[in-house]
């Protein structure tokens, strides 16, 4: 056996040992396996990190866990109106649960956020929920559990909650700090693009799951009528090429009006310029990591840029553009594991204030600017499905370096992902489980199509659900 | 007659040249009728500016635009729920209104921000609505408009809008960045202080204001659940004084669990102790601007302060030490005229990175640290709720010899206030009333009772309506 096989078997065999049972059924993972550290919160699910491991079982058949998965966190989901009560909002789904035995047998204990450091809200649990249903139902041809009533209702909370009308008056959802997969303090309120790319592809995820009856109408009339206009304003508003940098460049500030220039009153001084026009390249473009009045965030965050690729958020175009930027600012994205969270770190002052002198967040450490391993099968997946499937097998051949011999930590850190993560645990489940989807999709891509979409067109036609 | 009595006469006087009619009726007023600048959006009624104001008409007996104030813009308020379109939240109350003319005649056109510079939400509208709706039928004794079937339905909408779940569980309202009175970008995204001070407001006039029927119910029922709750999370944990202050100093990060002393994961390495060490004075204290994960921003914001004080958000003896740090750091916070926004003023990287490097907010300019003539009314009623007078007059005094040698400008630029504000609109209208209603508070503190409130405790019997 060649060594990528031995290191797919190896990691294959440690991803199942993660395997958490509840009743006698396998029911989801533990974030972590490493012997070395406290468990901490470590024996817990967390949805996010999950997502991963339930794409290779499902890419190797064994469906049985990613269905009690989406079954248990169906009716861990907050299912009252709280209007009344300082609870979750109704439609969320928890961050994580976790077995818990009393006299009673066992039961499973959900936590939004509530035991979380700093008490962050798990805002795209939901939506990465709606992802994993997706899949599940394309990968198993499985409609039944997608048409029971509960998941139909389940579906429409994740919508009313996500659609319904706030103190804001864009397409994108607002959330606090910290909101994502990025759950700490990192300067990403506001609009993120993480938040807003899976946003999107739950959208185009439930025209797909939803039935269409009375019942669900109100719904799939919002969706519909929400999509467009997030398309427009992510591809518009959110892209940044060298043509986009130079409008913004002469941006003049304090226009009033509807139909002006400027629309988000960007002052063109607080975009970086000389780092911007040295770095980006001619032929790439990527979607900014925030954008609200006066504010627009120049960052590269990986997350939501792939997901965009995968999804369709972006056009052809831009995904060309997108994985031109990767391939060519290699050593900045990827360097040494692929890859980057975001790019670049915030350092000095702008540490301090956008993180709150968060240690874990130093600079080129953890979500600022680490390399996360997990990234790995989004960067392959959008690359197979934009035809650069070169830039996929680079990451794999690189990463398979490093992991095994490491054994397998969450993230990495340093300028160029040389250094294993400071506070990173080993044997991490996503670390080995993206490394292992990575593979599947590398080898496999026919298999793409459970979790890709048609970049979006307003011409499309809506999807027929029969033909799922 | 004494110079402050000409003084007031001449305010008087302008007010009444800015207001605006609609059919013969008066129904607001423009915001500035400074005649060496362009008008730009300086036509048009702020719902906010409006409410000093509409104050000073009710002390005067000029009840009627008040009401047609109150009926149009409930007219104008958003009522259809708004799951299907992008437009603004049902509930939500307009920036500004003006009058529009046409071949069919008047009529009255709405700006819910989507006119404005960088496109904020006007968040406190509807919230400083709640407070004039309350002021209105306290002043005149007038419950008929308050009874209407439309005045409880806009109540009831305004009220879901802030208590429906949202991404987020803590018992504070999450906003965009510039939602209330700074509505330029300054850091002030998440929970900041003046939206919860204005929030909790609007709960217990509520609570006065809707009628107890079946139609009702559950949202009285949602504004009791939510009073006690978020009185406790602001008078604890927004709370700073020097005994706070040597807590947080010595917080440890990255405490897992429910109950763990540091809450919200703060670094003590981001709060400025070397700065509030020295500045704090034993015998005060305050609300800082805002909290969330890591987050504790420690600047003062008036209004927020203010607003807590009169609305008995704050214990009677936080008042006091509010007033305290007013007395005591009166050249930082009032110095040549009252009161600054906020102080201290971001400077360097700090500008940059919160506001955008915004030319308008340059440090001590406009809200970044400039002096706001219109908190004066708050400034003198706090003081006169708590029994501190001497503080309104001397606020009043240093006032009066500026105010109407300078026209009334909007605001002022400095450390300590001496500069006419460097883009600031002269005659202007909310510092002529904020002028105004400072003096009858002044002289008449028993029509403060229109505006305030008891302090909170939980232990209040529920408001009796018909003793309103």
């Amino acid at each position: 056996m060649d060594q990528m096989t031995i290191l797919r078997e190896k990691a294959w065999d440690i991803l199942k040992e993660t395997m958490i049972h509840f009743g006698q059924e396998p029911v989801g993972t533990v974030a972590a396996l490493d012997p070395h550290v406290n468990a901490l919160n470590y024996d817990q699910c967390f949805i996010r990190d999950f997502i991963s491991a339930a794409l290779v079982f499902l890419a190797k058949g064994e469906t049985t866990i990613v269905y009690n998965f989406l079954l248990q966190t169906l009716r861990l989901q907050i299912k009252e109106t709280q209007l009344d009560f300082l609870e979750p909002g109704r439609g969320l789904m928890p961050a994580s649960f976790k077995v818990v035995y009393n006299e009673n047998g066992e039961r499973l204990q959900a936590d939004f956020g509530d035991h979380a450091i700093g008490r962050v809200t798990p805002v795209d649990s939901c939506l990465w929920w709606v992802f994993l249903l997706r899949a599940y139902v394309r990968a198993t041809g499985d409609l039944g559990f997608c048409h029971t009533p509960e998941c139909q209702k389940g579906l429409r909370l994740i919508m009313e909650l996500c659609l319904s009308a706030r103190f804001d008056m864009y397409p994108t959802l607002l959330v606090p700090d910290g909101a994502c997969m990025i759950d700490r303090r990192m300067g990403i309120n506001g609009h993120p693009l993480e938040i807003q790319s899976l946003f999107y592809m739950a959208l185009r995820a439930t025209q797909e799951l939803l039935i269409r009856n009375n019942e669900n109408a109100k719904t799939l009339k919002a969706v519909k009528n929400r999509i467009n206009p997030l398309v427009s304003h992510l591809r518009q508003h959110y892209w940044l090429d060298l043509d986009r940098l130079n409008i913004i460049y002469r941006y003049k500030g304090e226009e009033y009006g509807e139909n002006v220039l400027n629309q988000f009153n960007i002052y063109p001084e607080s975009v970086p310029y000389s780092q911007l026009s040295d770095w980006l390249p001619q032929e790439g473009g990527y979607f900014v990591g925030n954008l609200g009045p006066s504010q627009l965030d120049c960052r590269f965050f990986s997350m939501g840029n792939l997901m965009a690729m995968i999804t369709g958020l972006s056009t052809r175009d831009q995904a060309q553009k997108i994985l031109n930027v990767i391939e060519i600012k290699w050593s900045d994205l990827v360097g040494y594991m692929p890859m980057k969270i975001c790019f670049p770190a915030l350092k000095g002052r702008d540490w301090e204030v956008l993180t709150g002198c968060d240690p874990k967040n130093r600079p080129w450490s953890y979500h600022n600017g680490g390399n996360w391993p997990v990234l790995m099968w989004l960067l392959v997946a959008s690359a197979q499905l934009h035809q650069r499937s070169g830039i996929g097998q680079w990451a794999l051949e690189t990463a398979a370096q490093r992991l095994g011999k490491d054994e397998w930590p969450e993230y990495y850190d340093g300028k160029n992902g040389r250094l294993i993560g400071k506070e990173a645990r080993k044997f991490q489940g996503w670390t080995l489980s993206g490394f292992l989807l990575a593979l599947e999709y590398q080898d496999r891509p026919e298999i793409l199509d459970w979790i890709s979409f048609e970049p979006w067109d307003s011409d499309l036609p809506e999807p027929d659900l029969e033909s799922v």
